[in-house]
């Protein structure tokens, strides 16, 4: 039995929020049941400098949590003087799978930044993040389409992600963080709408696991992923 | 006339959202027209080392601002390593202002930290900071006499904040960005439930100004804040 | 009774020393009393980047303490790996003071910086700071008329500051350290010398100011304003 | 074909050279071919401060290049005052891959750190480093029983890693720089002696890959970590 | 022929003045010609962690210039966030000098810092700061006897420095800036009252020395050190 | 005695093994015993931005340990945020010292970096990374000739370093860790094959030393150095 009394196979409620800040060129709220997480997209005609002059464009991200997104307080990383491991791993995932469906090329010598804010966490606010990250890039690509600085929205497919784990034997669809905190393995999948893996990121945090195992995980992040990417195309459809 | 089409004396519309950060002890949303700042208050055992085994307790501020709730994309303070003297400068008000309404020694040694962070701007960020924390300061503060943290709550009285400046030769009370930036006058008043001055700031950014005109700021700060109080006492009476 | 003996609304012994450091263009030893600020002027031809292209110039300010300028040594801010808030907000309020004087267009696309040092500290090194800091740019300016880079001197006014309080229920002018650390509120007043109003900021320390406590106050402030730019003219005359 | 000429399933030279440092409790340089990691395993007393008096004890690792190790020079993390995204998430990876085997009660409250230094890389460092840190660890511990400080060696299995990817359309195993650079998926798998699977990262650089493609790099995977944990045992039996 | 006019063995005009800072135990401005330093001796009740409760206090020192110190303007260390290597190498030698001459056990387990604060830089800034130091110092050492916190001044010797330098071939006395950017060679001397050397630091800048122009500059340090100590005598006696 | 049996003129075993670094344009593992350092040199096009367009190139070094080099465990300094005085002193010398002999301008606008990473540490890693970096250097520069980039090795001279110390009164060569950590004196000396003195840098750490002590230790030096240039020039013949 889940602390939340959800089906093994079953989602939280999710939503998404289009339109919520008025100076970006695309933005959602993203909530995964009690995780909520702010995005918003921002286009600007500045590039990596490595990424000069080749004719394609970049998509970025950052991520951050509000002191008091958590049960505790957490000390904010402007304080500390830098960002934290954990921190910079979540956004090169965040940006490397929005990445891995956007035609950069098509994009032109731009950069889109994917701001992900964590207003209140309960586990997967990298999964949600990415999910709503997607929304947010769609909406700042139409824009550019509004104001003909792209011909087509130039995204190859959807992309969401979902996390799973091994929570007292079985595997279990969508972590919260009363889960996620005993959970024996967890695993983040990142997969496109036609079901391919962009990302894959599984960790026994106690026992290793077996092939069947991490198979089972990918089968309930399978349908996980596609409830979403629906979730996604109502939203935007 | 102002951009906005607001009479002189007429501030934008003002809401408070409680309650909406589920572990905080206390939490405001505040809407000052576009500007919407996300309050927190969280408690904790711990003091500043400088204020041990006095007796008293300490309330204290930290402010920052989404990337993207400007116009255009502001760099994130965790990746420059540093505040910038404006956030330290607004968030040392912050708190100052706060402890000036709180009774220390009845709050005992504990410290309560009030977490603003600005989800929109449109101006007057900092004086939307303060009266939003007054709310999240009380909730806090509620919930800790409902748990018999403290007999009576610890706050001597109401306090509020709004800016006023000299807008086109006209003083004008609330100024948003369209404003403020080109105001020639620019101060922030922060006041007492009872009328009392906690803290003026006024600024010339162009030309001097004169008692007169201070004295005229001074005068629609006091409705102002009259009013912001007013909805204070309504949104936890 | 002022620990000083001084009447309520007598200033310290003040006094100005120019050129004392020989490789600035400008350069002043402010005292007020046994507070002793050294303040330079520095020519160069650079500009903040967002200044270029503009046809103005710019001056600005940095404040430091030697670290036992005061009572108890203070760390040195290089060894911490950064400027405090305090310090953050004292340079921009001598930046901004000193910039509201100065004919920016006339200056030309240069930057004047006023590196102002605190070698000793008795209260009110901010204020002591911009008095001085007016000699210093006086004489960069000179310096820059000498040699032809400007054709008069681009100051449009005098500036000059000084604080006031309320000490032991009474309103006294330029506050020492003794009363500043038992004064009920605190305000800083820079004004002009044609008695314009720069930067008022005023604090209420422990209990909330009246308008007519805000109106004693500039009242003060005024007279010791007078007294220093009549100081500052037979200084530079 | 690939550019080392290697057949699809073979690993480049491994080797393994024990107590290389004098002062380490246990050292190891790990060769997987002209990748050369120089790891070390420091006792120490200290523990991190949220695991003290638990009566558990901690391995942690540090990751980093000397500045040309790679083909072209790096900027030292010292000189940039931060350890960059990447070097987090790998000494992030390493720490938990090696916890994942030692029984952190039977060590004592005690910490081990595992210093990986990359002298040379040519791809798969941080397979190299925690292949090589298993080494490192178990020469720590024995050393640790030598001195009756542990019973038995608190060691629970082997623990290996490589890395496979999709070259040129052929699941190929241990990468080397030539064709990670190159690659359309690229996955790192830590596996134990056992078979079990500690930890899979899995990234589509290009184009998302399918659920049969993950099940070939991880067969291969498993090859290659059943060669490197004989090699160890070889190297300490 | 030296660009002042001096003799080769000629020093600049010398001149300490003590008691300048009100609120240190010690403090010195010396000058040698147109390079000024103000030194103050902090004395504190803290020690360096790794000399806790062995009985001996510690000297310690720290080094800044003003911005405007020298010719061009210097960026101030607390806002590019460090000490550069140059700082950290004068104030190692600062302190490791005066440690030479201190009875650390007499003094017991305090510690003084001698803060060392250049105001104005024509050569020489680090034998200076020496120099003057030990005047602080000692007046520091004065203090504390006569609150007989020490039966005897704690000082073993005198200790001064001074620089030497070959220019246009020859060896001369006491560097100033003009001299010191073009030498040969340039070293630093730092002798105690009785003759011994503390430290010398000889550098090459284009063409490597003889053993017999080392002890042509020596011969020089050592009539100079003489002259200072005598100095120093004066100042104190 | 010294602990190492060695004779009081008597240097460590000295190896150098060149070509270490597959990717660098030149590199040596050099050894002093057990003291163990790893230096490669690197060429890039970039130059220190106030060296431009002067016709000149430039040699710099950078200096670090390995956390497990010494007996106790040393943090890393990309952790610390910073490089401490020490290693910055270090590099400095490195630099200095190998600049001193090469001809800069036969270089041209091109900057060789030597990066000395010390692998291993018992006493003298300064003078050991000059020493070896002169090899390092020396193919960097045989390698660009060879490649028609200069047109002979712009080397005008050898350069070696060695640490002389009194160690129980008596003056010897080349200390180690054992007898460094208590000589009463300590000097670097850096000498030419020549026999020209590029940088001395003798202190006292206990008692000042005379004038014949000084030249009792350069006495030593010489011979030592004579010693590391032949061992030089067999390496590179």
């Amino acid at each position: 039995m889940r602390p939340s009394k959800r089906a093994a196979d079953e989602m939280r409620a999710v939503s998404f929020e289009r339109g919520v800040m008025r100076h970006a060129e695309g933005s959602c709220l993203v909530k995964f049941g009690d995780t909520h997480v702010l995005v918003s997209a921002t286009l600007e005609e500045r590039l990596p400098p490595w990424l000069k002059g080749q004719g394609r464009g970049w998509v970025t991200a950052e991520y951050s949590m509000l002191p008091r997104a958590t049960h505790d307080r957490t000390r904010r990383e402007s304080t500390t003087g830098k960002q934290s491991g954990r921190t910079q791993e979540i956004q090169r995932l965040i940006g490397r799978s929005l990445r891995s469906v956007t035609d950069l090329v098509a994009l032109g010598e731009k950069q889109i930044t994917l701001d992900c804010d964590v207003l209140q966490a309960d586990g997967g606010t990298r999964t949600a993040a990415i999910t709503g990250a997607w929304i947010a890039l769609y909406d700042c690509l139409s824009w550019m389409r509004q104001r003909s600085m792209v011909k087509e929205i130039p995204l190859k497919d959807h992309v969401a992600a979902v996390s799973c784990g091994i929570y007292n034997g079985t595997p279990v669809l969508d972590l919260d963080y009363a889960e996620d905190s005993v959970a024996e393995t967890d695993a983040n999948f990142v997969m496109t709408g036609t079901g391919g893996i962009v990302e894959i990121q599984g960790t026994a945090e106690k026992t290793p696991f077996s092939q069947d195992e991490l198979l089972g995980l990918l089968s309930l992040a399978r349908s996980g992923v596609e409830k979403l990417v629906g979730l996604q195309k109502l939203a935007v459809g």
